[in-house]
């Protein structure tokens, strides 16, 4: 599972850098109020479903992962926020941008009518009008990125400082490459948050991405987790 | 102080909400060690510049400071960093962003020499060449926001999603508004971190709006923190 | 409400010393993804509702609560534990303690049944068999305590270090006083945890202050937690 | 490395039961921030000596360790208020203690004259007086011990609630085992304060045994973190 990259979005990924412990790691934690260790495969499992279903979730945290990720800005704009989680970025400061490092989405999402913050599920726009021409959003989207790089590296040339020559660039849209490490309490719960109807979809394939590695490494936490979430 | 309005930047502020606690909290919550409070203003004053002085942060988390901030993005890029502040901000997701609610420098910093990330001080660019052309900075700027917001609010009246067309706009310059609470220990740490030379001068100067706000709120914890960091 | 000193178990308290914001900071914080503030009592306090149904705890983290609380170390050992909030305690290593400032419970719960950690509902022991004698549980505590304290003085007469002279005595009964700062988020998960039914009593009745305190400060958001509690 | 208990106190330990990462995962993360990684062990040992000085201490985050640690309570009594490492403890609500599982000084330390909450360097009490009597601390420590565990036991024996009945015992000296997660950013601060001269011996030792193992796992890190020490 450690160093593959699984593609997220047009150019990002996740990676698994590595991690430390198991689901063997939480039973031991769990056990360690009476002194115990393992029971044996059945009982340890059992005892995995039990502390999440009745939210003991300490012994989740001493399970970490460490992840390698390049997402959007937009996403690490709402990954940032979950503050148990360990950042290291890309400094926008330090490195100038590359002017193909952004992200075009695939297809534009039509805002919900019920829920002001998201969007509908599965309509999409295609072309508006703009200056009296009906065109594609993709090429306009296009066109924007390329005025505006156009810009940003002639100031560059100019030795205006990076930190405010991005001032310019479409922001949410650059990728940042950068280290997460977050605990499996606070995994699952930004799972959880990120992966729900409400989040949004750039964010939401990066917490599935997620998802899946946590699958591989714990497979009786993540079940059960999985199998509480569906029955609530 | 309360509910007035530091501004800062060219339409950005600073203000404080409410608080929580003043000098004197810091001394009750030193004191309890021995089971004392106050011994009058002279000890109690030696006490708290003692407590800075040799690292015994806790009584300085008992002061809380909320405030109210508007702030560019690239401002709140860093500021959501400081993991244990609690932060509310305005959504993107769920409101359009207005076209003349985004930061212009009023100068553009030239890139240091000595330092990667930072600008060099008192040297600013003006005029840069664009297709054959020498043009203001603050022109073609004024364009490209002006390019961007009309595809934006086109997305917006074709229907396309919020959380998506944002994807378009000069992020990192936009105004959010939102709300910041911390507590003194962790706010002197952030103001020592941005205001020092190698912070970029957009978040200094709201590091030195909080800072003329403690220095308000708790005199005595100001001075001695100021007068420890000027001898170090 | 602020200085109050609500009396808990036999020589406790819990004392409200400040506190920073109530019901209305909540919804300035909720509504400040969409830049509007108050819209009327009646929306507010479904908004306040609305949260806590669904789980938006990030507003509740703006008001924030100071106590003072004297308390056994049985309960400081399990309240320290919730890291969020701030502490500053009285220090064994510096003060000395003092002879009757210990906790003796009115009654001596049954270990439960069903419930390895728990004590029964109800059931009290009064008097056991030692040496061949049967005698009141109280009359030993007390005997205890009496025993204890005097090598504890004596070794202080003989000048031995306090962080290691309070090896000799009932620790968990010694009560301690400090401060505690903690937001309305955390607190209201606090006191789920602590005033359920698994909870010891000794924290539980600390808890219960507590609540009583966040009742009157921000009573919409305390009755839509009640209720929702209460239908789970 | 892992698996090895290092021997603290008369029947402690403090045991590594796993790691993540170590010199070059500290690297990766700080040269993230310009998309590189490795410059080759001489450049990279600088970098992280240069991150320490220079307190850009995120990147020390990535590198997390995992003990399993037997103390006395009067240690955990400090280290569970490091409020960044995960715990998960032996619960004396669940398992009675057994009656030779306590913590016995090998010296008993003079209060400082110097510092109100300290021991003198090297100078120890032998025997008190006691109802007339001149007795050795160290047999009157042990008939406390004997004396209060009889009542403990005939109290469980009558059926007292465990989480009620251990409020008769010496509590500061009973060992507990439990797992500590944390990392190597805030361990080093945790060692910073509790092997200062202003720390209790107790906890010292347990810092040590964790700064040994540091000492393995992170050479680069610790050596500078020592150098950096010795010079300030």
């Amino acid at each position: 599972m450690k160093n593959t990259r699984i593609p997220v979005l047009d150019k990002g990924f996740v990676e698994l850098i590595d991690h430390m412990g198991d689901d063997h790691t939480i039973v031991s934690a769990a056990r360690v109020s009476y002194l115990q260790e393992s029971k044996g495969d059945e009982k340890d499992r059992s005892l995995v479903k039990y502390m999440l279903a009745h939210g003991h979730m300490s012994p989740f945290e001493h399970v970490i992962f460490q992840f390698r990720i390049k997402a959007p800005v937009v996403v690490w704009w709402q990954l940032v926020r979950h503050r148990t989680f360990s950042f290291n970025l890309q400094s926008g400061r330090y490195t100038a941008f590359d002017d193909n490092e952004y992200y075009t989405p695939s297809r534009w999402r039509i805002q919900s009518k019920s829920n002001k913050q998201a969007s509908e599920l599965g309509q999409f726009a295609e072309r508006i009008n703009l200056d009296g021409q009906e065109r594609s959003i993709q090429d306009i989207y296009k066109s924007v990125f390329e005025f505006c790089f156009e810009i940003y590296e002639e100031l560059l040339r100019n030795n205006v400082a990076k930190e405010q020559a991005r001032l310019i660039l479409p922001f949410a849209s650059l990728y940042y490459t950068g280290y997460v490490t977050a605990d499996l309490r606070n995994l699952l719960h930004f799972i959880d948050l990120r992966s729900s109807q409400e989040a949004q979809y750039e964010i939401k394939v990066y917490a599935e991405a997620m998802e899946s590695i946590i699958k591989e490494i714990c497979p009786w936490a993540y079940k059960s987790w999985k199998e509480i979430k569906c029955a609530s």
